[in-house]
Order: C-alpha cells, then structure tokens, then sequence
C-alpha cells in the first residue's frame, strides 16, 4: 500500500513537472521567436534606408505563393512585389530611412506570427507612413514573411 | 524468413494506408473549414445588409484581444470595433448592401486560417470598398474572425 502511495505521488510529481516545464519552453519560445522577427526585420529596416530593395525583400519567402496586400489589391510571388516596390520607391530618395514600430506580436501556430506594426519614412521628398499586419513562418531557421496588408 | 516478408509488407502497407488516409483528412479539413468559413461570412453580408452590426459582429471573437487594423491604426477589442463601425456607418444608408469577393484561403494552422478578399458596399450614399486580411480561429467549433485588416 505505502509503495502504491510513493509511486502514485512520483508519477503525479513528474506529470506536475512535465507540466511546468512544457509552459516554461512556451514562453521561452515565444520570446525567442519575437527576438528572431525583430531582428530580422531590423535588418529589413538597414537593408531598406541603404537603398537595397533585393536585401530587404530576403525577409519575404521566394515563392510564388507570397501575398501583398497593399494599393494595387492583392498580388502575389516575390517577383512582382519586388517589381512594385520598385516601382514605388524609384530611388534612395523615395525610399528615405525605414522605421518600424512593432506594436503586437501573436503565435498562431508553433512557427507561425502575426505581426502588426507601423511603418515610417522618413524622406527628404516628403515622409510616409502606414500599418502593416504581416504573417510570417519559419521555414528552416529562418523567419519568412508569407503575406504583407500594407496601408 | 517468409512470415517475415509477409509482416513487413503487412507494416508498409498499413504505413502507406495512414499516410494516404492522413493527407486525405487534410484536403476534407481544408475545404470543409472553407465552407464554414464562407458560409460564417456570408451570414455576415446579410446581417450587415438588414442594417444589423450587432449580428454581422457575430463573426469577431467577443475578446479585448480582438485586433482591428483600418482608418484609425490598430484597435483592441469587440467593444471598441462594434463602436467604431457604428460611428462609421450610422445608418442603413451608410451601411448599404455588403458582399464579399473571397480571394485567398490560407490554413496556417489546424485551426487557424488565413482569409483575403475584397470588400464592396453598393449603397445611396456612394459606393465603397477595399481589401481586408483576416484571421480566423475555430472556437469552440465556429470560426471566429481575431484579427482584421482593412483598407
């Protein structure tokens, strides 16, 4: 009877523990995911106030099935929203110094963010400014965007 | 060594059988969640086109965690976007005939979904319409809208 007792107090032990420790990897999860997004997208915000549109595009998932939402509806593919970009921002001018404002962050699935912010522009031809809510998955180790509403 | 033969080709093809049943699964999962999606939003058109915001809301999770992103930059909660629509659409008038033109089905997680579309008001007043990034969650078995992004 008592060595039922310490195996049932044991097994409740480590099922308590198991517990624990799976919310404990939630957090740090979460956490190190955010930390991942808003470095990559740090990098973003350099490679775009440099004036390199490919560097900055390297946060969005060559694929043909990425989509932007923005002033032209919905498009799709690396491709044409590089295309777009540079057709909007022309020069180093247009493109001005990129700042992000990252307001929320949302686990949807174990590699899958929702990631809403602000965007500003700060341009010697006038500046710009918009909120963005972007998706984005980890695809090997790296954080991609797979869809972009811009307005 | 015969019985042998005879069980491994037992187990590959029970293990070819899951995988085929499973990927199978998949597909019913994606289209039968399409259409409860489809049908959640159509009921929203009607609801909205009889002048009800209060049913149309129906299709937003009632949370303080709701997020909506449109004119007035990133909002939280059921509350807060049920007020803001009330004070852009005060009447029936404003509110005119809602239809949805459905563009992209996106399953990021089992139970998460990505929904992109076109949206378009046929009213008196003057027409209207935009583009709009949803994410659903089933919730207790019915899909509810957690973020929005319209413009």
């Amino acid at each position: 009877m008592k060595k039922i007792t310490i195996l049932f107090v044991l097994i409740m032990f480590s099922v308590f523990n198991a517990h624990s420790q799976k919310k404990e990897n939630a957090t740090a999860t979460f956490e190190t995911s955010k930390n991942e997004i808003t470095n990559m997208m740090l990098q973003q915000t350099k490679d775009w106030s440099n004036g390199d549109v490919d560097a900055f595009m390297e946060g969005y998932i060559k694929s043909d099935d990425l989509k932007f939402v923005g002033s032209n509806g919905l498009t799709y593919g690396w491709d044409k929203t590089l295309k777009n970009y540079k057709k909007s921002y022309p020069s180093k001018e247009h493109m001005g110094a990129l700042t992000f404002n990252l307001l929320e962050f949302d686990q949807l699935a174990k590699d899958v963010f929702l990631v809403i912010g602000e965007f500003h522009l700060k341009r010697t031809v006038g500046d710009a400014d918009g909120m963005f809510s972007i998706i984005l998955k980890r695809i090997k180790g790296e954080w991609k965007i797979i869809a972009d509403h811009s307005s």
